[in-house]
């Protein structure tokens, strides 16, 4: 057992971040609403900026709104050892999710500085300019610019809802950097981790303990439209039916079926848009457009999901006469966190004499892609009632103080 | 067999009545829009009014704006024999639905004076006010209000959608009447015929007959309301959840079943309405809301899909743990033709030497309502490919004609 340093994390800090970043929100408390680039987003980066000024590190900002906030390590040429998350927030969330891994890592390093250790890897304060979906319609914007998923050509292409482009925007947020300079190469840090509030009630119900991070979710999205043949209610006879709803139907329970075929716990998968036109009380339905969110740890049973839904929907459509056109939006890979980070979060908390249970991440975060280019994984703290984009999200200040005393000590042995 | 009285029905004039009426619209050709009350309303009303006078008719209105039209029998104390339909059209539909029933029943008037014919029991052209759901939501107002299924309270309690009262606009249609005196007593006909082009293909597609309508379905229409509970569409395992969407799916399909099972064709059952809520590809729908239209020509087998339908909700909803809410929208008795006149029909087709076949009316109609205070019952002409409530609905000269002649033939010997 290594004898841990003596750190003292300053918990009523972490607390106050927390406070004052809540506050820099688009709508009254106490929900908080914080789309990237905006007005309130700019400002609580300004707030963070500062408090990384405060505690000694340097500043390198991106074109698309990344901060990278460093100390140096005593051998500034190997590549860092990262710690962060975001600071958006969709509309009337709460102000624990994102916002306790930024100012959780940030009394980490500051709390190692204090105590006098000395990195050998530079250490790293990485807060991502975006994680929510909701200005853009895409979830995870950072991290996927950050290892080249998303590339600065896609960027360039991105608009609001009102047409408004992600280069307009990034630019009223004072961001001039080109987007060609946003990726990193593979292997720029030597490791990544990220402190979360969990996205769920399992922590807090589970005996409180910390969750170490083993592997991550990610989504293949399918975009289903069918075509019937629309007809009056009353004048056209059942047997002459073309009804897209019910091609439908029968589609989302196939897709209920088929995540319940694989046996495993972790597949899941979700019919979560789901309309049809005309949508008259006295006409048959002739379309339907359906999005199916189909999520795993592994790509391979996700994938062969996908691939019986695929059968399913031609059975289903031509035994109904129904047209179908598949799209598949998005298959992220699943992640399976690095073993040696994981190993060494481990190692900490049995140190520190913290419980912890291992977890897979069912969510979107950053890490999913950073996880690409470097060793990655996460730390969940426990989450009230697992209630979260919510104004009542919380999280317990012991807890708080658990998470970022298991990331300060883990960034000392990844960096030592 | 009778001999036909020697009849010239003036198609020229019906055709030219047709077109006349096809430019009071509110949309530019080829569509025609005439909703109640509106401006192209009220001069398609004044142009029909001119053409009643011009034939010597007696004009009554009543607050609702029904128009009765009527020549004098010899025996003016007995109940008339009526005919007619409505005028109004839904938003870019076409120019034949309701007007063909209402020029046909004045040419077929004119014919009958111009032949020297004398009514015993008076002869009167009935214009409903309505028949589209349009303005108000509800369909067949006319024929409610005659036969007081719809009470004079409910009708001042109708509100277009941006929340205009039917009291504001039949003020603004020169409509002033009491409502309280629109209810017909029973028996106030002695019988009443409608003159449609079908709502469907079948006439067209079976030798071009004419439709004598034996019984006239009715909808019973159900509202469902499901809750479920959201959640992640990654955090929530598939055993944990209460998906309101694949409750509404299974719903769906056993609306389909329940109508296939009573192994009537009659029988039809739609989803037509289907809507999820929060709607994200994320997330697990919590609320659905649909609405289901049962139709038959005979209420018993109906009801009885209802009943089926009500015991399989609660047992879907309660398999998946998601509340329900049931509401009957509306209930309307479906009706079997009166022999009599279905009869008489049928002799005229004959005796006139023109191919016949019995039909169900399968859509809304106001003789749906009036066959509740009178003997009555419907002719159908050939509609090309059954394209109703479109530009292109389109009924030939030649089948307006033999449907024009089978009505005044019809009315000379209901009335003699």
């Amino acid at each position: 057992m290594m004898q841990p340093i003596d750190l003292r994390i300053d918990i009523e800090a972490i607390m106050a971040d927390i406070e004052r970043l809540a506050a820099y929100s688009e709508t009254p408390p106490p929900g908080v609403t914080r789309l990237v680039y905006g007005e309130a987003d700019v400002r609580a980066r300004a707030y963070l900026r500062a408090r990384c000024l405060a505690t000694g590190l340097t500043l390198r900002e991106d074109g698309l709104g990344n901060l990278f906030a460093r100390w140096p390590g005593s051998e500034p040429e190997l590549p860092a050892v990262a710690a962060g998350s975001h600071l958006d927030a969709p509309p009337q969330s709460g102000r624990f999710a994102g916002v306790v891994g930024v100012v959780g890592a940030l009394e980490a390093l500051r709390a190692l500085r204090q105590a006098g250790f000395q990195p050998r890897h530079s250490l790293e304060l990485l807060l991502f300019a975006s994680e929510a979906p909701t200005r853009f319609g895409l979830g995870c914007l950072a991290g996927r610019a950050l290892v080249g998923a998303l590339t600065p050509e896609e960027l360039h292409a991105l608009h609001d809802s009102a047409g408004r482009s992600l280069d307009d925007w990034r630019t009223f947020a004072g961001l001039h950097d080109p987007l060609e300079q946003v990726a990193l190469a593979q292997g720029h840090y030597a490791a990544f981790v990220e402190l979360y509030i969990e996205q769920g009630p399992l922590l807090a119900t589970d005996g409180e303990a910390l969750g170490v991070v083993r592997a991550m979710a990610a989504t293949a999205t399918l975009h289903i439209q069918l075509n019937g043949v629309s007809g009056h209610a009353g004048a056209t006879l059942m047997l002459e039916r073309r009804d897209a709803l019910l091609a439908g139907a029968e589609i989302a329970l196939a897709v209920e079926a088929a995540a319940l075929a694989t046996s495993r716990p972790h597949t899941v998968a979700t019919t979560g848009m789901f309309s049809i036109e005309p949508g008259l009380a006295n006409m048959i339905p002739d379309r339907v457009q359906m999005v199916i969110d189909v999520r795993d740890i592994a790509a391979e049973p996700r994938d062969q999901v996908l691939q019986a839904l695929e059968l399913t929907v031609e059975s289903i459509c031509g035994r109904r006469h129904v047209d179908y056109r598949l799209r598949l939006l998005n298959a992220d890979p699943p992640v399976t966190c690095d073993p040696a980070v994981v190993e060494t979060l481990v190692r900490v908390c049995e140190d520190l004499g913290l419980s912890r249970q291992f977890m897979v991440s069912r969510t979107y975060h950053n890490s999913l892609f950073m996880a690409r280019i470097c060793p990655t994984a996460m730390i969940f703290i426990p989450c009230r009632g697992g209630v979260v984009q919510h104004p009542d999200e919380y999280a317990a200040p012991d807890h708080i103080l658990q998470g970022v005393a298991v990331l300060a000590h883990t960034l000392a042995r990844l960096s030592g």
